[in-house]
Parts: C-alpha cells; sequence; structure tokens
C-alpha cells in the first residue's frame, strides 16, 4: 500500500555477516562467509547454518523469510545477488505464493551462481501444519520439483544436504566433463560414494596404463588389489609421500573431478599442504574425505578449509557433494547448447 | 579344513571395548557402549564408528568381516549375540555369500536385539568394484531389500543414518503404538520431521482440549499460533520453566512417543535436568533435538547421553531415529500377531 518493503512478518529477521549488520532475534555462531542462506523458516535456515558452521563454511547473509506479506523469496534474491560477496544461495522452500515470479528470478541468477533448494511438505498432510505456520499451501511437490530443475537450481533431500551442497559449490571450481577419479584406502568407501554418484550420471572410467605404471613406481610392484579406478592404494598409501606420489601421476591424466580419501590416525601426518598443491595446480573440483570424528577432526577441517581444500567426513557427503557440481555442471552446459 | 574360526582374510580385525581386547590394526577413538558394528568394509565400519562418537556413542564390538573365507556374519552375530553388554547390532553389508544362513540368524536375533543394515551396491555398475574388493556380488538389491524387511532388521541409507538409528535403538524404550507428539519454537523444523515420520508410518494426532488449556495455563491465553500438535510454544517456550510444565501437562496426554526441540543460546538455560526428569517419567521414547553446531553441542551432547536422553542436531536425524523406532515396534508386533 505505500510501498514500502517489509520483511515478514512472522519471521527470524535478516543478517549480512560482511556489514555485521543484524535485523534478528537470534544470534548464532558463524563467521563472514560466501553462502547466503534464505529459508522460509528460521529453524530450518539456522539448521542449515549451524551444519555450514560445523563444516566450517561462514554465511554472507541469513534471511528469514517468514510469511513474507509484502517480500518474498524474488525480492531476496535479486537485492543479495547484487552483492560480490556471495558466491552461493542456499534456499528452504515450504511453498510459493508466486512461482511464476520465482522461476523467472531464479533462472536468472543460476545463470551466473549456483542456487540450492530444499524443499518442504512433500508429504501432503504436512500442508495442513505448514498452512498454520506460513500461510502457503505446500502440495504438487512434482511441480516444484520440475519447476526447480528448469530453473537450473540444484535441489537437495534435508538441512544437512544444503549445507553440504553449498559448501561445494562455493569453494570448487566446477567440472567440465563426468570422469571422476577415486583414491582410497579402503574399497568400501568408494563403492558407498560410487553407489550415489554412477545413480547421479559420474563415470568411473579406468586409469590408464601410463597412470598404471606410474602409481606402481611409488608404492611399489606388488599391491595386493588390482590398480583400477577407483584406485585403492591400501596400507602403502599410508606414507604421505607416498600418496603425494600418486597424486603426482594423477594430475596429467583425463579426469574431471578427484575423490581423495584419507583416514585419521594419531601416528600418521594427514597430507594436508600436498592436497592443497594438488587441488591448486589440477584446477578440478576435488573432494576429500577425512575418515575421523567431528571433535578429532576440528583442527584439521579448519585449516583444510583456510587453505580451501573441501572436505567431508563421511563418504556419502563426498558423494552428495560431487552430485552438486555435476548437476550444475549439466545444467549450464543445457544452457549453452540451447542458446548455440 | 582345520576347523579352525579365521576372521578375514582382508580385515580390519575384531575388538571388545568392555574387555579391552583389540586384534585389529587400526585404532580410532571410540568408549565402551551397547553398539556392536559388524562390516565387510573396515573404512565403512569406521565412518558408522566415526559417526557414532560425534553422537557420543560409544562401541561394545567392532569386526571387520574382510573377505570372511571362514567365518562370516552369522558366526559374529551368534557370538556376540550372547555378551550382554550389546544391545544394538549395526551392520554394513555389501553381498552375502549364504543368505539363507544369514536369514536364519538375523531372524532369530532380531526377535531379541535390533539390527540395523546399511547394504553397499545398490548400483549395478558397482558390483564389479565390489567384486575386486571381498569378492562378492552385490546385486539384486531388491531381494536383499525384501530379505532385510522379512528378518526383522531396520534398513538404513548412510553410514551416518546407521549411527542415528543405532543410538535410538540401543538408548530409547520401543513405543507401543504409532501417536508422536512434537513440540517446537519454530514450525518449520517439524515440517520437515514430520514429512519423513508420516511416510514411515507415525500419526501425529491432535493434543486435547485438555491438554490445550493445560498449556495455555502454563505459557498464557495469547499465543500467535494455534495450539496443535506439532505444539509450537514459540518465543514463551523458551522460558526453561515454561518448557518443562508443558511438558508436565503432556505427560499424561496418549501419546507413544516424543519429539522435543530445544535450539541453543548462549544466554538461555537447556532445560537438561527437566527433559530428563521427563524421560523417565513418561517411561516412552523421547527423540530430542538440539538446534547448535558440533562443537558448541559438544558438551550438552556429552551430558544429555550422561543422563540417557537421546539428542541429534537436526530434525531429519531425529525422524530418522523415530522411524527405525516405528519398525522396530512394528516388526515385533507382526511377530506377536503371527504367533498368536
Amino acid at each position: 500500500k505505500y510501498e514500502i518493503p517489509v520483511i515478514g512478518p512472522n519471521t527470524h529477521g535478516f543478517s549480512n555477516f560482511h556489514k555485521d549488520f543484524h535485523s534478528i532475534f537470534w544470534h548464532f555462531d558463524t563467521f563472514p562467509g560466501e553462502i547466503a542462506v534464505i529459508s522460509q523458516s528460521g529453524g530450518v535456515g539456522l539448521t542449515i547454518a549451524c551444519s555450514l558452521r560445523t563444516m566450517m563454511c561462514g554465511l554472507s547473509h541469513f534471511v528469514g523469510v517468514g510469511n513474507g506479506a509484502v517480500t518474498g523469496f524474488s525480492d531476496y534474491l535479486q537485492v543479495i545477488n547484487l552483492d560480490p560477496n556471495v558466491r552461493v544461495f542456499s534456499l528452504f522452500v515450504e511453498g510459493l505464493e508466486n512461482a511464476r515470479e520465482f522461476y523467472e528470478c531464479a533462472r536468472k541468477i543460476t545463470a551466473k551462481k549456483p542456487v540450492v533448494v530444499y524443499k518442504a511438505g512433500k508429504n501432503e498432510e504436512v500442508a495442513k501444519a505448514t498452512l498454520t505456520h506460513t500461510g502457503s499451501l505446500t502440495g504438487e511437490y512434482d511441480l516444484y520439483r520440475a519447476m526447480f530443475k528448469q530453473a537450473g537450481l540444484v535441489e537437495v533431500d534435508s538441512a544437512w544436504d544444503a549445507a553440504v551442497a553449498s559448501k561445494a559449490l562455493a569453494m570448487l571450481n566446477l567440472p567440465e566433463g563426468d570422469r571422476v577419479c577415486a583414491m582410497t584406502f579402503t574399497a568400501g568407501l568408494s563403492i558407498v560414494a560410487m553407489d550415489r554418484s554412477l545413480d547421479a550420471g559420474w563415470k568411473f572410467p579406468d586409469i590408464s596404463d601410463h597412470a598404471r605404471q606410474g602409481i606402481r613406481s611409488v608404492i611399489g610392484e606388488k599391491t595386493p588389489v588390482e590398480l583400477q579406478n577407483p584406485i585403492d592404494l591400501t596400507g602403502l598409501g599410508f606414507l604421505p609421500q607416498n600418496y603425494s606420489g600418486v597424486l603426482e601421476v594423477l594430475r596429467d591424466e583425463s579426469f574431471d573431478a578427484f575423490f581423495l580419501v584419507w583416514s585419521f590416525n594419531a601416528l600418521i601426518r594427514i597430507p594436508i599442504a600436498e592436497i592443497e598443491k594438488f587441488v591448486k595446480d589440477v584446477k578440478k573440483p576435488v573432494v576429500m574425505v577425512l575418515l575421523a570424528n567431528q571433535y578429532e577432526a576440528e583442527r584439521y577441517l579448519e585449516e583444510l578449509a583456510r587453505r580451501r581444500v573441501c572436505c567431508y567426513l563421511t563418504p556419502e557427503d563426498g558423494a552428495t557433494a560431487l552430485n552438486a557440481l555435476l548437476r550444475r555442471y549439466k545444467m549450464l552446459n543445457r544452457d549453452r547448447k540451447v542458446s548455440n
């Protein structure tokens, strides 16, 4: 009526962490970063923010959309998109009043920046509960899903996965194809990661004879398992110089992405500097998985984040990260083909 | 040939944490607890163990089955089942040589103790990679799935979820029905939890007029949202005495399980003692969700675990926990009906 933009009502508020501006009623632990969380629920937005903090990722903005009487997702997306600090948007959507407007706006943004979306209300019975909350209907999930895909969004299935995907998209270069190389000490981890990443379209082409020879020259001829992709270094890889030696061999192999596993042990140094160098050299996405519990991993996750190495603690999270990158690559590629 | 049980080959080893007996080549951070992890992959078993440690759960045993030349899952299950320290089995299965033997053995154990299973190799292409690892085929996932269900196992989709489900089944009483009551400050969290738990068969029946009146007498008449289940206390619930006052009202309502949300804030005390008392009084499963990042949550998770309050950091994990309990209840109920 008066053309004044109003946030909410029934909202968590708005924060810009780079400007240290906060119009918010609930403070939480984070630091300035590259991810803007825009959430229709303060609580779910908070869960994404806390999950990102656990993964050592900061935020650029936090918005609780609330009932969105005047301003909606499109308004926030457009305004925050002007801020060069933002590399990724991470959205939680219950339902949209104006899906067409959202679609047009999101479509423009995803051409430049990745947008991750987590949608509530897949179950129709939940619609009733949502209606009393923000007054929006959550039904017709399939329509939403198709719209998200068409608009180039990366959809995920939980607040944690929203954080996993946002972290990868903020920290990593995109692949320029679908060929991934996995390197591990224990095949089981690559099996569960492959399960998920093959379904998403990643391929695990075999390594070349040249690479096989190169790896043998580093870890020796007598490997207890066959050398193939996923590359299982077994115990022989647990010397940091062997690990980085094999990375050196793989550098020029024709893969589009790498999935590296390390397992924390108090007696063996994690080759952090070597992995950092590899990431910088290959200029391709490298997802690292460190097997450790969250508390013993904390200082390593901190150091890895500082060196811009993207690391997770489970192989399934690593696969979710890889899959987000591939979906983003395919989306941009689809658009490029369309415009040619 | 010589009838000597052999573990492995190609195995991570065997540990009994209550006896401090370790025949294992990789030490990791844990403490004696109630969960036995039996994994065909040392790496995935380690991921489950690390995830449990992050959730403040200890282990009774850890077994790397490896190639299982002589001993297999059934042997470990039977032997470890004799140990009264074990409350829950948590399995990672790539493929089974003798599925019939496994089925018969698991069926007997699940009549007494919960068994959680995570299966690899859902994608047929992964079978090749698995074959070079432990020599077992991973195909025919649908057959496995039906067999697990028939044997009364609780199947999960990731190492993390195996830890989430195992923790709940180790710490909580089983429900005696499917009616759950959710209490939250922010509806979004209950919406995403409902999404998952409705699909799994939980019902969220409305609270009685009597309970509604009781809650109003605690938090006041003027609530900004309608009082229904999920119960959204909004800001009014953030006084610990209000929170525990409402729990007191709900105690005698006819629910079979409770889903309680708290959000960490440095300025407001978490009503830990009050929640502990509620859990002891109701003798029903109570799943708590604490919104916080893993590092700030550490000391609270430790205290909650000591007081045997089962807590997670995301609503989706809370729903996974609830769903594991309901599946276990339904399985035991099915068997009871069959035997009558």
